[in-house]
């Protein structure tokens, strides 16, 4: 199958998974319901879950990948608490995600805040559920493993999004970017892999190996959304271009300029596909995603 | 042993154990640490973690207390997080608790959100650890259910949060009040005595039971909150007085005046007892409890 089409195949499986855990039913805190709903279904690239599917695939020896679902539903919600908080005015007073208004843009400040607790919390509910009806020890096991390497991927999360705020306008060193960037979109790029992986019962190889990867591509990604961030196509992006300049950002392409950033982008590609060369062709959609993430323009 | 002397008794123990999951380690992210640390021990009541505990001990056969302890540190640590995040400017606006300034005073509003975030998926983390460690069938079986109903009351708590904002100058029925209230401080309060009698291993009715008292001193804790704010001393309550009134925020006191808040305050109460009745001479300090939310001062 073509690349594109099977990462369109992902989004639509997640997209419905997603849907699923939508709560429709009129209430009194309806509002803060759509809210939710309103970023979760904004139209992200769902790379987090489809980094679960993918990694469950290449090496599980089952393919019963319902068995991935609530994980894949929980990261979704969780990346998406930290986008409506992000943008939060206290935050970076962003207008704009996915060309949409922002959810305190669209709802309000308080809906925003709550919303973004909620989406946080659902993530812990879809786990809880999944996690009391397996009855199976072996897989309590992993399922008991993964809901503690998630509270520290997203307590991690938590930390570089801190850092990174504080660093605004401020001098940083090379290591202190990349801690910033290991904890902010790396632990959680990770996480999905491991999670996959666990839920594969692969060997300890194998999950080393996948998390290298994961590692390469957290990196990746970040190295091209400050590329992006540069000279990217604010239509295409769905959000103002040249921002980080203007707030005195510290990113790689400050750090390295755009050609140096371009140079670390291209080698750390190269070796996330490397890491999954052992797997043949098993592999392919796993290492073309690692390239689809070097060359996205949004 | 006299009730006070218990309480404080339980609330150094509690503190002690809060202590422990505090982080010390210098690191980029220091202050935000420093932030959850401030509101964490800025000296509340510790009444959540208190239920856990003494449900435990009333139900329990052995007296093991130690396996309530992760469950009594995550359950304050909910409440401190939805204490910052209500007091953040986009929601209640408040500048002091307990006597000091609020979190995004001290620091500011970006750490306030963060370390309230921080404190929500910290009390997952403290859960997650304990349930990995659990190697008895039975004992995990308790504690994914806990891990279930602590995180369906933290939806509720936080649902509760968002209508109680939303209502805010509206005129609303009495059972809209009760509904705000079940959610934003019920859910929760039950939990405790739920995780307290879950981790005892009671029997199903004596689970029923407290479920019950703990719903009559949830609503009995509201109503008194509602008092407080209208007659309470700011400088004991650490807080000003009246906000509700300037706010046209309906309350027991706005819906049944003073005195009608009393009677219902005083009624349930003595359901709360009754609930105990049962337990003879062992629910003491429960019982207590009760009529202290009842008669505190701030």
């Amino acid at each position: 199958m073509e690349f594109k089409t099977e990462l369109e195949k992902y989004q639509e499986k997640i997209n419905k998974e997603l849907e699923k855990n939508l709560r429709k039913k009129p209430c009194l805190e309806q509002v803060l319901n759509q809210s939710m709903e309103y970023s979760l279904m904004a139209g992200g690239k769902r790379l987090r879950p489809i980094l679960v599917l993918a990694t469950y695939e290449l090496l599980s020896k089952e393919s019963n990948e319902k068995v991935c679902m609530p994980y894949a539903v929980a990261i979704e919600m969780v990346h998406n608490f930290s986008l409506i908080h992000d943008d939060l005015p206290g935050i970076d007073n962003d207008d704009f995600r996915h060309g949409k208004p922002t959810n305190h843009k669209q709802f309000n400040e308080a809906t925003a805040i709550l919303a973004g607790d909620g989406l946080l919390n659902n993530a812990y509910m879809v786990m809880s559920q999944d996690i009391q009806e397996t009855k199976n020890p072996e897989e309590l096991q992993a399922k008991t493993r993964i809901f503690c390497e998630f509270s520290s991927a997203v307590d991690r999360m938590i930390a570089g999004e801190y850092i990174d705020t504080e660093c605004e306008g401020k001098r940083i060193t090379i290591e202190e970017l990349e801690y910033i960037h290991q904890n902010k979109t790396g632990a959680l790029l990770t996480l999905c892999v491991r999670m996959g992986a666990i839920l594969a019962k692969c060997e300890e190889e194998d999950l080393k190996n996948i998390t290298k990867y994961s590692e390469k591509i957290g990196l990746a990604f970040q190295v091209k959304d400050d590329i992006l961030s540069e000279e990217g196509d604010s239509k295409e992006l769905g959000k103002p271009v040249g921002n980080d300049k203007e707030r005195q950002k510290c990113t790689y392409v400050s750090q390295y300029g755009l050609a140096g950033a371009k140079d670390i982008l291209e080698t750390l590609t190269e070796e996330a596909v490397k890491c999954l060369d052992k797997y043949g062709e098993k592999a392919t959609f796993l290492k073309q995603l690692a390239i689809y993430i070097a060359n996205r323009r949004k």
